[in-house]
């Protein structure tokens, strides 16, 4: 049936997970916003039989729905890709399309190998990366002090205002080893950095936060207590601000900020990555 | 100067953080296996000047490499983009090549609004993601048992299977509450699974590892613990795959594979999304 109120059917097809072409495909498709999709990820087709599978559940939802398919492929093997290329969709050759232009740009052919990562498990970046998270978990929220120096950044700030999913971000994403802090009403009432962080000043970078939306944070976390007023929110909040503006930390507000932005915004602060 | 050792110049630039377009680079260059990329993010650019900034980069690391930059852009809008196609580089424009064959087939006119992610902070699918994250580190390695009937998926296998950056990465990339509970030594020895997990059944997913990779990475964190040996590794890791057959539980083994390819297994065959 066709229908108006039917989502436009979406297929990611790849040799191997299919997390970034199906990332990539959100964002193309965030530029219709008129338009709804259903998006089914169809990881691992690593051969001709998968792709052939592929290929009759594309043509039966077009059938059934009575639209076109739009069909993000990260295949680079041309049997296998030549088998999804057949259905009755629309096929978007998401490597491939780059891959000609860089080709004649680099004076090189392109290996054509399928599941080719670029962080393959048992390299040795995979293996900073795992570090990374480790370091990331067992440095969380202060509760671990020893080897802060090996930290690469230690991020500072009141309770809940984004510090562990960013920590957990940049280790997960980027390798960094990123333990983070808390300042507390203690740290306030002695006006002083938490005296474990002193000789790891140039290490530090604030996260704050608007107070209002701090207070809606909190309450979710624990309804009604002190802790989520908003008197409690604002005191906190501007006596970390006024103390990281004391002691020369550089901060950024994450109100508004996915952990994507902040992550982003700390690496360029800090200048973690070149 | 121009040498075959410099690597080639790579720019991802994007109106938002520019992690899609820098993730999916990589897919791209990773076909490439005889060239060397030296890649750099420039994220945020969301206006003219910024894009000014970023052109003459390129012109300049053009001129002093004497290699043609390969520049990844997810630019939008058309203004900020045609500035940085003025560029002395390769330009590929990720998003409008697939954004117009969709326009042609959807028969509607994208937006090319900027800074369009597709889960933004405040959204409520972005605190579900926030949440995840949350019920995923407070019940990470069974230390937390209380709600875990709220969990979508609950790891379980030996000591350093890989079972912790999983449940991570569920809940950073899909906001899936995936708690983990180790087992251990204890529960070989009653031959039965903790007794905390017996109300969940249905939501048990079985990670194992090869036991030589086992003692390895073991090893890492606790050189010659009794922990870490071959012996033990081989005990732990055939006790826990006895129990899991005997259980009925699917277990998966993490040897070779990234925690992309472990989630998305996990996602295929706990059928959690979809």
């Amino acid at each position: 049936m066709n229908d108006k109120l039917t989502p436009r059917p979406v297929f990611i097809v790849s040799d191997s997970t299919g997390i970034t072409a199906e990332t990539f495909s959100h964002s193309v498709l965030a530029q219709f916003d008129e338009a709804e999709f259903h998006t089914v990820r169809m990881p691992f087709i690593d051969n001709v039989e998968k792709a052939e599978d592929v290929l009759r559940r594309i043509d039966q939802v077009a059938l059934e729905t009575g639209l076109k398919p739009i069909v993000f492929s990260t295949l680079v093997n041309p049997g296998i890709q030549a088998v999804v290329r057949q259905a009755n969709g629309l096929f978007l050759d998401l490597i491939g399309t780059f891959v000609g232009q860089i080709e004649q740009s680099l004076g090189l052919k392109s290996s054509h190998v399928i599941g080719r990562a670029w962080m393959p498990a048992n390299s040795q970046k995979y293996q900073h990366r795992i570090e990374a998270i480790n370091f990331s978990l067992s440095h969380d929220d202060g509760q671990f002090i020893n080897q802060l120096g090996d930290a690469d950044v230690i991020l500072v700030g009141v309770s809940r205002c984004g510090k562990t999913p960013t920590s957990l971000y940049l280790a997960m994403q980027y390798a960094i080893k990123a333990a983070n802090f808390p300042l507390t009403p203690d740290d306030f009432e002695r006006s002083a950095l938490p005296k474990t962080l002193a000789p790891y000043r140039n290490k530090l970078f604030g996260l704050s936060i608007d107070p209002d939306r701090l207070s809606q944070v909190r309450n979710e976390r624990r309804p009604n207590s002190k802790y989520a007023t908003i008197e409690q929110c604002h005191y906190e909040v501007s006596a970390a601000e006024r103390m990281m503006r004391r002691e020369g930390i550089a901060w950024m507000s994450t109100t508004t900020k996915s952990i994507e932005e902040i992550a982003t915004t700390v690496i360029q602060e800090v200048g973690l990555i070149r």
